[in-house]
């Protein structure tokens, strides 16, 4: 008899769940929830309560309704015997957290909390907590703090203890309130299994946790708030569990809520962009995944741990139980294309793609397919959202050189694409030279489903071998595949990842293979691009940040 | 009795004759004949010989048809007696020259010339000779040539020896059977007047010659080309006449041609750009006059001589009789904008102006003129069609920093404006720095007319006062003047063109004044543009250069 998994994807406007074929991955069904709270930027539900700019809230009942509404779905769209689905992963944004009471009641949902903003759940992109992040950042300089080399330097606004210090600082009664502070991913495992628990991916890579040295101490937290001290221990946990285990099993309740066998076993939480790591039968080191969508976020295992500077961190289980896994990332991909299209593109493409029945982007991409490398004599620097890695640096901005009279819109759209297929190349050698191999690239995402031209370019750039994920939901297919690992070889699923990857995980046949010819011609536009680089980015002329803050100020003024 | 002269502006693609009130440069009547073979850059006419590429020819058959219509037409329209027309003047591009015979018929209109590309009119644009210019070039360098550095240290393609040579080098039988090479300019004021002249402007500008040293010696010339050494002696004159000169009277068939009184003054010929100068009613040192169009030709008067490094050059009663008129330009101006609007204005701005019926360069300007100086974020170096002064080099390259993913297509057109006032100012410091003040700037041609934000801009940036023409026809204004001074006091005209620019000449009464706080933000943001005009123009990185060299290999693969 087949078995099944089902893996859920928490996204930031939907929730998808997808029924997946044990035996070989094959996915077998699909449903999408929008969630009807959506992303909450302006005000909150209900009371009507204004935010400030940069918040980002979610509605945690909105997850809670994606598992109510996706797996019935998909299991009355396949027909499929409840009994024969024998587990369900999960992942998440991230950091996505919450303040929840000790039983997992989200703050905001108790009459009291409704009105308070800082009782929401805080989506990734909540950057109101800056200030905090500033703050976590000085003082870990200033006190010297080993772990802060794991994050090349730098933690992020977007992180968990930035967005807990604001709730700490901002509303004190909120954080005293709160017996817990989780990740929304555990938090939904918590609310299929009873059991609350925590997984290493996200305490990795979002809360400077690691399995060595687990967290900073609590003097650091003290001096960053004094309410602060004890809050790992008050309301977080030190058991983190690696990615790969079980949870736990269905409950009654959330037996009801999707029409699955209570006890169904569930994988412990996991992140959008790791968890499609195996999804993409990587469980190796050497094949770096990249997740490419409005940004490309670098994924790739490795058996030693090296510091390697500039890179968003690694974690060992982070990706995979018992291997190092290291991310990095670009902040502006699929977002380049989307910004040049909407604001550089003339009206008479616009009419060419229509009346040949196409959309812009297929007419850029075949304009720019004819160039041969170098042809359009254009570099650009991919910063028009600033650099993630290995600069790490927001304040950095777009440049474009060599235009000309004749310079035409597919050559600085296939500079752009070259730009960003650059930058990856500094990533691949900033790891390479610090210890950690990447041999392959392997994409998946939305980019590279629909650009094949993307896919050559970066091949040619990179020198090296370019795979493409065969599945068009990769993390959910990912998430199913821990689902099966949950249940385990005797209920019909798999021991280990590494036996479930190669079996479940897909990639489409057709590769990118380098082109010597061009990779040759690459490699002079690239050392041009790194001089420029590192010009502009490494202090040879701040003209971009000086840019920024006579812009800012006549903003003001 | 009112008396009229009349001014003949010979363009690149028609002529135009405007008949002035020598009282008060009222334009009484204007026509424009438009070249019937225009310009030749395909094939010649009648035998169809195909041309290499650069080359742009012209039939000087259409100059004369431009005297025999636009002269009547005037004075139809107009309806003045001709005897009240006392002088003519006309200005031409330069250099356009052409091979003649000893009676000055051209040597394409004899059919055994017809069928052979160089015995026809080389127009300002033919780009074929560079390997000339480069032989020129680097002959002077070798041999020390004293003059090159009045010229900023470089001769260009478009120049007289270098189109003379390519005659010399590439058809020899041509260059034997010319018995003149001359400028167009001074071939239609002998064809006026029966009287072969050279004026001082183009001699100067286009011909490496000075009144103080008169041309290079025949070594020089001999090194170039065995066949070149006697040029200036055997094809070429070494009477030079001042620019304000009169040539002679209008002979009996130019009468017939024209309907003009036969013996009517004729002016020394002149040069478009330098012609507008006292139209704008400048005479003295100190106030730049600026021709914007496609590109930006700046002129200014000295009292004295000084060699400014990176200038077009210098020449004494180049512009004026008795004064240094410096000369220096910018190649990509109004080219600019037209590029911009035509590769980078998205389809919804083209929508907006069309629904608001106002074109897209008025859109742009509406959008732009609402930003504050530094508020885009953005700087341009303005380079797209290399750079004429101060670096003199063709093969530099357009640059765009500071964009994100918020830039607007405005935001990217002030910022291309902005970056060519910013290249003005670098001039205009280049020549105050090494001793020619300039005090104010003055602008005609097209450009100004049509776009305030632009002069506002450039009143901000260099911290001048900058005025506008009054007249839409500069050039031919001015040539009016010139046929005013050559027809004198006695016979209702003018002495010196010093008397009659201020009474012929016109501004408009609107004038551009620096907004103090505007100019100080402008002065930082000029200080980021030298550091990035000297870092890629200087050779801190030749980055464009060899981005150029690379796109030329990948061109001919």
């Amino acid at each position: 008899m087949a078995k099944y998994t089902i893996g859920v994807d928490f996204g930031s406007e939907s929730g998808r769940s997808v029924l997946v074929d044990v035996a070989d991955g094959r996915e077998v069904a699909t449903a999408v929830y929008p969630y009807s709270n959506s992303v909450i930027d302006e005000r909150l539900p209900e009371s009507g309560i204004r935010l400030e700019p940069d918040w980002a809230l979610q509605d945690p009942q909105d997850y809670i309704r994606t598992f109510q509404n996706t797996i019935p779905a998909v299991l009355k769209q396949s027909g499929i015997n409840p009994a024969d689905v024998i587990g369900i992963g999960i992942d998440f944004t991230a950091c996505t957290m919450l303040p929840v009471k000790a039983d997992g009641t989200p703050l905001c949902v108790l009459p009291e909390f409704r009105a308070k903003p800082h009782a929401w759940v805080k989506l990734w992109k909540h950057h109101a907590a800056q200030p905090e992040a500033d703050k976590i950042n000085e003082t870990a300089r200033a006190r010297g703090e080993g772990w802060l080399n794991r994050y090349g330097g730098k933690i992020s606004s977007e992180w968990f203890f930035s967005k807990a210090l604001q709730i700490a600082n901002e509303a004190p009664e909120i954080y005293a309130a709160a017996d817990r502070l989780l990740e929304a991913a555990d938090w939904v495992v918590w609310q299929l299994t009873g059991v609350e628990t925590r997984n290493s991916c996200t305490a990795g890579y979002k809360a400077m946790w690691s399995k060595r040295e687990g967290f900073p101490e609590k003097a650091y937290f003290a001096a960053l708030n004094p309410l602060f001290e004890d809050v790992v221990d008050a309301k977080m946990t030190r058991d983190i569990r690696p990615i790969g285990d079980k949870a736990g099993g269905l409950t009654e309740q959330a037996a009801q809520w999707t029409g699955l066998i209570p006890g169904t076993a569930v994988a412990i939480a996991n992140v959008d962009a790791h968890v499609a790591v195996p999804a993409t039968t990587v469980v190796e080191a050497g094949r770096m995944v990249m997740i490419m969508g409005t940004s490309t976020c670098h994924m790739v295992l490795g058996t030693e741990e090296h510091l390697v500077p500039g890179i968003c961190g690694y974690v060992e289980d982070g990706i995979l139980p018992g291997l190092f896994g290291y991310e990095a990332g670009q902040s502006c991909v699929g977002d380049h294309f989307a910004w040049f299209t909407e604001n550089c593109v003339p009206a008479a493409y616009e009419r060419e793609a229509q009346s040949r029945g196409i959309n812009i982007h297929q007419l850029l991409e075949e304009k720019a397919a004819k160039l041969k490398p170098g042809e359009s004599g254009l570099i650009a620097l991919d910063w028009w959202n600033g650099n993630r890695s290995v600069l790490v640096d927001a304040d950095l901005t777009g440049l474009l050189i060599g235009a000309t009279l004749l310079t035409k819109p597919e050559e600085i759209y296939r500079a752009l694409i070259e730009a960003t297929a650059y930058g990856t190349r500094v990533i691949v050698e900033a790891l390479e030279n610090n210890g950690v191999p990447v041999t392959e690239l392997v994409a998946c995402g939305g980019l590279p489903e629909k650009n094949k031209l993307l896919m050559q370019i970066y091949a040619d750039v990179t020198g090296r071998e370019f795979k493409v994920s065969a599945s068009g939901q990769t993390p959910a297919l990912g998430s199913a595949m821990f689902g099966a690992v949950a249940a385990g070889q005797q209920a019909g699923g798999y021991d280990s990842i590494y036996t479930a990857a190669p079996v479940m995980g897909k990639l489409k046949e057709e590769t990118f293979k380098p082109n010597p010819q061009f990779s040759q011609v690459y490699d002079r536009l690239f050392a041009e691009y790194i001089s420029l680089h590192d010009y502009f980015g490494r202090g040879g002329n701040d003209v971009m940040k000086r840019l920024k803050a006579i812009k800012a100020e006549q903003i003001k003024a």
